[in-house]
């Protein structure tokens, strides 16, 4: 699998595409008003999984399970289920399969279709595991001396999001309102947010539940797969809310995640190993092989009618804690799982500042402007700006990719 | 409605019952081995609406939303529907009514019935806007000068919980493992919570949904109604993990709520309001009326096989946010709530030592331990301990009640 595997559908096999046969990754997607269907990428195609079963053409345990278009209900098949199914796939999409003549009237162009949420989010949690952004955070609020917190090496730190404010990629974000306080000033005040912010992280989906704590290996084989995740975050909400119980309506506009669940199975040949401890880790977050992958990621900005500019440039394999040991760890309190929970890995800023996944980090909390490639200047985000994620795999001629992960920022409503 | 209703059932006549025909509260039950019905709580008795629904007896908008048993989809139907059914039931359960013959074969012994989660949570958050709460731990973790953080008085402070564990009265709850730390120690270890506890909260229920900010006005009318919440706590959890992002693990083991869901319709003479303001709230927040309700709660703790001690007695009336006021600020950020939404209170102490809501609180940290009407003390649970909620707003001769919150702690977990 470490080569590219080639498929009857030609743009499969173009070098720059993010969907070879290698790939596969699971949508959702409408053309025109049809009910939402379930798919597979690949090319610049979408084969359309619901039809397929409605036509009789794919053996499924559940023959409803992809009746409202999204993946849960086929994650909730298991882990067995999802290797035979994407070894069929893998099959009858490969060049020279039997079953063309039966899949070619089930592809859509990718160009006809609009996509969405790919699965129902159960519950979102996001975690503060890498090490570059956790310490370039405290060296802002705190000093560089110090700039971990004294459980950061420990713990792999989360918090609890809100599911429903987790959108699809080309979604507009509307610039939330909230309460801002100065340093300075005697009261707050109820106005638009002035330091809107982007978080570069992947989101892990969890297939398979949980009742009790799980091991590590447990937690990676419940995983089904990844998205690109941008954790949209109001800085200035959060400076002022986030003392005791940590950030609530900072994080709670939105939550964009790119359209297309990447299975853990087709990034199986990047795994990469989490970085040397700096102090032992406790046994029950012990990893027994490679749980992070090897994905390059970048972030760009565009501002309204410009052209876009990189931002950053890093890759998920920097992060401290992998997927699978966060997912340990929420289970550790008897906290169950279900399928469809997602788990935002953190902002993935890697060593250099042109690695840095936020704007915070970019602009040292605005202290730095950065310059765009029109000559403008940012701190944080204006209104039309659109923010892209990208990310994929490289392999040996070939891409695992996860298509954009991308929004427009709009005006924050009216304070009546 | 501030007197007495009489039913034709008789127990519901009796002026200790928490369910007279004043209340009329919506839970979820199963008798033996039966499917989950929808039942209406009425004396000692319940009101199978579900196989109403079957038999053609109830006049809905939609007939299957008491198909799953729960409550999520018959508050989907918005609030006109939430008043004339409740309407219809008043009439047809009252002394005199025509339809007892109908409904009389409809009727199950509580006593033959096991309770159920009476609906599906969607997201849970819970809030920490219990005056007299905040103050007690300020102190206790800081100290009393600085005992409120400094936005306390300006936000209703809330973070997100975890929906996945949340369960019915009546559920074992299992003591957790997770990191401690002392905090004279190097590494933390990996044990069983020694600082488990009990948090006394009212739970608020989100019936129709939301996008974008709504006001308090609005957020009242959007409450569908009420139970009994227990936050348990990991208090050496949370202690080593909570900063910078707030408490996880240590909420996440189990939220217990009370099998019935008392409508804010019961509860409209019991309107209350919030204290005077300490500081003027912004705009956004300003009630147009009374949105808290006078409702005596009280707190038994029995160790294994001995009796019950009362912990602590309080009222609901003594916080300073209103549920509409937290769940208003929930939605300034543009964060969509969903029908099923669940949000606690906070913890509700009360003015005086005998009023506090939490052992934390009752014990000073485990300085005080408390001495039980049995002879033993405890500073937190012991393995074995049943923990009761209970809760009425008190009418002319009746009480609308909630039913218990019950909850039995287990030892934790093997360590492998």
């Amino acid at each position: 699998m470490t080569q590219l595997l080639r498929s009857w559908v030609e743009s499969a096999n173009a070098p720059d595409t993010d969907f070879p046969l290698n790939n596969l990754p699971y949508g959702a997607f409408r053309v025109g008003d049809s009910d939402l269907h379930a798919g597979v990428a690949i090319g610049a195609r979408i084969l359309d999984v619901t039809a397929l079963v409605q036509a009789g053409l794919l053996d499924l345990p559940e023959t409803g399970v992809f009746a409202r278009g999204t993946w849960n209900d086929f994650m909730a098949l298991g882990s067995d289920v999802w290797a035979s199914f994407r070894a069929h796939l893998t099959a009858a999409l490969a060049e020279g399969a039997a079953q063309q003549s039966d899949l070619e009237p089930h592809l859509v162009a990718m160009a006809d279709a609009k996509l969405e949420m790919p699965f129902i989010v159960t519950e979102f949690t996001d975690f503060y595991a890498g090490r570059h952004h956790a310490f370039n955070v405290g060296s802002l609020f705190r000093d560089p001396a110090n700039a971990l917190p004294p459980n950061w090496l420990h713990i792999p730190i989360g918090y609890n999001g809100r599911a429903s404010s987790v959108v699809v990629s080309g979604t507009d974000i509307t610039r939330p309102n909230g309460q801002l306080k100065a340093p300075d000033a005697e009261m707050p005040v109820f106005e638009a947010s002035k330091r809107f912010d982007l978080e570069l992280e992947m989101g892990a989906i969890v297939g398979k539940p949980s009742k009790g704590r799980v091991s590590v290996q447990e937690a990676d084989d419940m995983i089904f797969g990844y998205v690109l995740l941008n954790d949209w975050s109001a800085r200035d909400i959060q400076a002022w809310e986030y003392q005791p119980l940590g950030p609530f309506q900072a994080k709670a506009t939105a939550t964009t995640i790119s359209p297309w669940i990447v299975t853990k199975a087709a990034l199986e040949p990047f795994r990469a190993s989490t970085p040397p401890r700096e102090k032992e880790l406790l046994p029950y977050l012990a990893e027994t092989g490679p749980m992070l992958y090897d994905i390059d990621l970048e972030v760009g900005l565009a501002p309204e009618g410009k052209s876009e500019t990189i931002l950053s440039r890093t890759n998920y394999n920097v992060m401290y804690y992998s997927a699978a040991q966060q997912l340990t760890h929420h289970t550790t309190s008897g906290c169950p799982m279900r399928v469809g929970d997602l788990l935002g890995s953190g902002t993935i800023s890697g060593p250099e500042k042109e690695n840095r996944g936020s704007l915070l980090e970019l602009s040292w909390a605005g202290k730095e402007p950065l310059t765009l490639d029109t000559g403008e200047t940012r701190t944080f985000l204006e209104d039309g700006d659109t923010l892209t994620l990208r990310g994929a795999a490289k392999g040996d001629g070939y891409r695992i990719g996860f298509g954009d992960c991308t929004g427009t920022l709009r005006p924050a409503s009216a304070l009546d």
